[in-house]
């Protein structure tokens, strides 16, 4: 089913608003979430809005809470997210290394006890809109066994890099896991299969099957014992930076709040030569023969500024079991 | 064959001075490359010696050559390599970033125009020593599709993160392709077959055939399209900060030279709350019962530091005819 942007961006308002969030703030959100719908990410927008209010309901995020500054020096800052909404919260770093970058060159900013930020790509296309390269990242909840493990110990602690781009931003948005469970959730209740192995079953094997990874809980992280080994050096970073809570802290405590969160900004060079530098890259990546007879390559990003397109055009994608849910809050 | 690492490292010596190294240059060099096998990276130890010679030879590196300042904001820095050794460079850049991060929290310093820098978690090691958080990346040739496509057009670009830990530095030092073409010629040159798929044969079938990989050049990117992507990202960063070549350009060069990297260094907080939250997450991740009895799961350095304990007491292990062959330069 196919709802106008504007539509689900002022149902999100109104139920924000029901919930104690100031107008500004309850637009602010609700404008993140249903981008991220428009943008394709439908798992981090209208799917994910229900438990959302569920988490503000438990008082598991703070809508009026404010971050606050722990310290600062040079060009790196540390903040106290105090459980406000992560989005804003992640935002509100966004900008603040934004303003470190453009004094600096390169400012980073580090954020604990926040919560979840919902997609993480928000926040590269920010600094990318800015003109910004931005590298960031969060911890998780533990959701994937370390390589050579079987207990989930790792979060698929998303990871995303930006780089601004005038005829359309490249963002990454990559979190460690092969899948993440809002695509294995996807995939499970369509009864699909995936189209690579994305986990193990309870019997150790490497499978394609979304329900067998969610009964194992042995998501596989990407590259094997690489993604094992990037999960934990970004739980380290963003804990270390931040002085925050780890995966382990966060899962010893039940549910996905008071994460770690960082954000790093730099400020390119800008100009003909940096354009034609990247445009050179771009090309010669979409210059591969395709596997598939009619194929394409695509860079990080293109697609969803394709579906942002369509969604303007056509209206946004909505389950609509879950639509329904959110009419009615 | 277990050769002392101090035969190994003035073994290299003697041949670089024969190079036209000067003094320093030449230890600074040989110790990098008996570092190297010293810690179980033989690819970019002593078996890549003769290749570093080669390249001498033919004027790709250039022994005398020091890097130049072409600019600088605040905490970044962008040099040109002047085509100098990729170590000394990579080294010398490091230590940039560690000034940059000492006095602005953050430091990033971006190289044009350098060689090869071997094995890149030299320089997380080196920032980790002088206590800090380092991520640095490169550019190489061409050799992995990008996802969807079949000719190489994306370089292995290893990304390196460190983060300084008493009890041994956590450094992560991983290229992007599952395998790297030295892991792949090393299963080839022993007749066994990968743990894992690592690409694709001729006819378009993920293989664990090291042979078929290498003849079709169709290398697996960690994660599929997600390492694709980061593959993408990471070049674009190098090439744009550096203002230099991008996978793209080296490749066309036919040559891989005058590779753009990129080092960022980061000042944690120290003390015992950092030394605890580490630990925390080391313990944590370390506590998922094995996958195999008896199994172990490790954190990215430690079996570095494990293979280097054990080849300070008992020897560098070395590949005889190659170890022939540098004794006969």
């Amino acid at each position: 089913m196919l709802i106008p942007f504007e539509k689900l961006r002022s149902e999100f308002t109104r139920v924000l608003l029901s919930l104690g969030f100031g107008e500004e703030k309850a637009l602010q959100c609700a404008t993140i979430f249903a981008e991220n719908s428009r943008d394709g990410v439908y798992t981090h927008g209208l799917n994910r809005f229900p438990t959302f209010v569920q988490y503000i309901n438990e008082g598991l995020v703070i809508p009026a809470a404010e971050p606050t500054k722990e310290g600062g020096f040079g060009a790196i800052e540390q903040w106290n997210g105090n459980l406000g909404p992560g989005m804003l919260n992640a935002q509100f770093c966004t900008e603040r290394a934004i303003s470190l970058a453009k004094e600096n060159g390169i400012g980073c900013v580090a954020i604990k006890n926040t919560s979840h930020w919902m997609r993480g790509g928000t926040y590269g296309w920010q600094a990318a809109e800015a003109g910004l390269i931005c590298i960031c990242f969060t911890n998780t909840i533990a959701n994937m066994p370390p390589w050579g493990g079987i207990d989930p110990r790792l979060g698929n602690n998303p990871l995303i890099i930006a780089v601004p781009r005038k005829e359309g931003h490249v963002v990454l948005d990559m979190a460690i896991s092969q899948y993440s469970f809002g695509k294995l959730n996807l995939y499970k209740s369509k009864n699909e299969q995936l189209p690579l192995p994305g986990g193990y079953d309870m019997e150790g094997n490497l499978t394609t099957d979304p329900a067998a990874i969610i009964e194992s809980q042995r998501s596989l992280p990407v590259g094997f014992w690489k993604g094992s080994g990037l999960s934990l050096v970004l739980d380290l970073l963003a804990t270390v930076l931040s002085q925050g809570q780890s995966t382990a802290v966060v899962t010893n405590n039940g549910s996905e709040s008071g994460v770690s969160q960082v954000f790093i900004c730099i400020q390119p060079k800008t100009g003909l030569q940096t354009d034609t530098l990247i445009e050179e890259i771009i090309d010669y990546t979409k210059s591969s023969r395709p596997e598939n007879e009619g194929g394409e390559i695509f860079y990080p990003g293109e697609n969803t500024l394709r579906t942002r397109e369509k969604s303007l055009k056509d209206g946004v994608w909505v389950d609509e079991v879950i639509w329904e849910k959110v009419l009615g809050l």
